[in-house]
């Protein structure tokens, strides 16, 4: 396919493209060249160029790229072309957040569900949906066609879910919890570590603070 | 410095080494050889080895490395064997999530303030620490010694409070807005762009869609 042996490297750039591109089509920009680009994203003219070089270019002609064609075809490029079930395992702080957050809507992302073993949770209302127990989740799933679990639970929770997720039919896990899952081969998984995240800002201080002295 | 040149990669792996080591600790491991961690990892002995020799290899004798001591290293590393004192700018879920999650309090994190600029959430309390009003953060920041600010806000918001941030002495912003922040270097940024993660999930599963055709 167009993007075999794309490395993730460049697949994580495209998101950031496509923010400055949705910003520049909310000024009504048109068009823009990779320097203009370079200059807005702070990273080098032939960094974008070779990105964009992995998809065929994007039809640099005459002054820069269309601005409406490029978002359209990175979205595609991301699978933002299509919509995507998402249900939220989790409904503490963090997974009321992530149910709340319309933007994942506007990207396709449809907010169908959100679980908690809680049962003092249950019945109260995420953005219009209603919590249910964790132990309806199975029937849930196998009702409803889900493609995204996003799990907002501790490790423990985390790991045991992973056999129902997959055995019903959810194709990607985007995983919230401190522990990494073992899937099998065709499941997607993405973690978001924000303990590792805060890490690497400790890091970034301490060795700073040290550079100084 | 002892890590002077030392690649964000290793870095962004130390965490995830430690996290493996804890459980280690916790179950009372007492040494591990790369070859052990290689399998709970899934990542290559040499892998390991190469990552570690960037910090003198931690001096793996007869048997495997000495867990404790292995964990205690990587921790200073990370900065971990002081104390942060960070502040939460937008109490709505996400920001509430992160001022409620302990575990950052046990490495260090320690949890001071939270702002927001809505009247309605002040007096709220957030772990025993009550939501004060955006108008106050200038004056705390002043009044109080903090290293982190946390920004759970929207990204127009978030643009036009880095100064106030950086001149009343934040050293680190842990950014959470969908927007890149221009800070004076010296101030580390360390972002969690959640629709960019997001995204990259809905590549690799309409990619491995695709891969199947």
């Amino acid at each position: 396919m167009q993007d075999k042996g794309i490395s993730q490297a460049v697949i994580g750039r495209l998101p950031r493209y496509l923010r400055y591109l949705g910003d520049l089509k909310e000024n009504g920009v048109e068009r823009v060249s990779s320097q203009e680009l370079s200059k807005l994203m702070s990273v080098t003219a032939s960094q974008i160029r070779q990105d964009f070089n992995n998809f065929g270019g994007f039809g640099q002609q005459g002054y820069g790229y269309n601005v409406d064609y490029l978002y359209t075809e990175i979205s595609k490029i991301l699978g933002l072309d299509r919509q995507y079930n998402f249900v939220i395992i989790g409904a503490g702080n963090l997974g009321r957040a992530l149910g709340n957050y319309l933007n994942f809507e506007r990207r396709g992302f449809i907010f169908k569900g959100i679980f908690d073993k809680d049962p003092e949770l249950e019945g109260r209302e995420v953005r219009g949906v209603k919590i249910k127990n964790i132990s309806e989740l199975e029937s849930f799933l196998k009702a409803n066609n889900i493609d995204i679990a996003v799990l907002t639970i501790p490790k423990t929770g985390a790991v045991g879910l992973v056999d129902v997720l997959v055995s019903n039919g959810i194709r990607a896990i985007w995983n919230f919890a401190h522990v990494d899952l073992d899937v099998p081969e065709g499941v997607q998984v993405e973690n978001v570590h924000l303990s590792d995240s805060l890490m690497k800002l400790s890091y970034n201080i301490s060795r700073y603070e040290g550079s100084k002295n």
